[in-house]
């Protein structure tokens, strides 16, 4: 096992609506982008390019809007599913780091976003490159937030131990790490929204490349025990 | 903002009841160690220096012990609460890398074996040393497993940006990132149980060095939505 590296994508400007994200991020981090790299996009960024922004005065029916169902309310805190099967705070529309006038909704499809800027990514670098698209989200039973992986592709988002045995011969209890949401959080280590970091890459991730998304990490609501 | 660099403390032996776990660290990692590094040590290890081991033909009435409250019960599957306030399978209880006959249990205080490791390894090294002690759960709502903090010493767990202005003069309206679980999360990458690597350093982290805890982290009952 070696180290893993985590290096913010700086230089990156202001996105606006039909600005071509992973031109954008080839500029930034072209000297940077190795073969088997994992680059970490902050969801916000995706959204500004997909024109997923709406008016801030609209922000309590658009947060209705995009949730598929309410799961709790208290106060102005709505905790909802969104379409996609996400659980987080107000179907992820959110108003910081927009424009004063704006709020931010999540993409239509961020695995569809992920395999855009990978297949984007890939041709502009001829290497095999990995992209999570991430977004800050609460939990259940802890207190702050984490990022997440809300999209994912061109890597598997588990690393899966099942049928793995430990050194003493016993089977591993732990089967499934996801690897996805590990790479999101230690992405948002160096991805402080206030210093304009939107991206990061992430070098020597033991994670398996291949066909993957973030909606297999979506827990079916008759497996899930908590909504 | 400079890279993150997630380092395998590597040559770490069999951990057992008694052993000077913050000696053998030490001597495993000591020309790694620098200033402000973040070390983080599966809880495995820990319980085992500790002696939290039971017979594995205890294993059902350990984790009933060790549950402060049982939250689910689906087949063979318990979710608790332990008395530290964690919500997790079986209580921590886990059969996984010990030796067949025996079983593990969570560490007694978490945060206080943090604070033993960190005082030690502070003065073997004579820096500045953060200390995390991770365990990996599942969550609610998102399949698959994370390593998460269960202890911290040395480092506040939260970066906390209440009353902080994004770059538009928006309140930022993430306040609280759980850096602690992040970074716990990041080292999960390269501290695969199958392959022995029981501790990891970060290095460059962005987290604030100072007193902190884990407990810091539950969050209360009363603020729970999902408990």
């Amino acid at each position: 096992v070696t180290e893993v590296r985590v290096i913010p994508v700086t230089g990156v400007g202001e996105i606006r609506p039909g600005d071509d994200l992973a031109a954008i991020l080839f500029e930034a981090a072209a000297d940077l982008l190795e073969d088997r790299d994992v680059v970490v996009v902050a969801q916000k960024v995706v959204s500004k390019a997909e024109g997923r922004l709406a008016p801030a005065s609209s922000h309590e029916e658009t947060v209705l809007a995009e949730s598929a169902r309410v799961l709790r309310k208290s106060g102005s805190t709505i905790i909802s599913e969104t379409r996609h099967g996400l659980v987080c705070a107000n179907a992820g529309v959110d108003r910081s780091n927009v424009q004063g006038n704006e709020i931010s909704l999540l993409p239509l499809d961020p695995d569809l976003s992920a395999r855009r800027l990978r297949a984007r990514l890939e041709r502009l670098t001829t290497k095999t490159i990995g992209v999570i698209v991430s977004d800050t989200f609460g939990r259940a039973w802890r207190r702050g937030q984490t990022n997440v992986a809300i999209g994912v592709a061109g890597i598997k988002p588990f690393n899966d131990y099942r049928g793995r045995k430990d050194s003493f011969g016993n089977d591993l209890s732990v089967t499934e790490i996801c690897a996805a949401d590990e790479l999101a959080g230690t992405a948002e280590l160096i991805m402080h929204k206030s210093d304009g970091i939107c991206a990061a890459i992430v070098k020597g991730a033991p994670v398996s490349f291949g066909r993957g998304s973030a909606a297999q990490i979506i827990r079916p609501r008759s497996e899930d025990f908590f909504r």
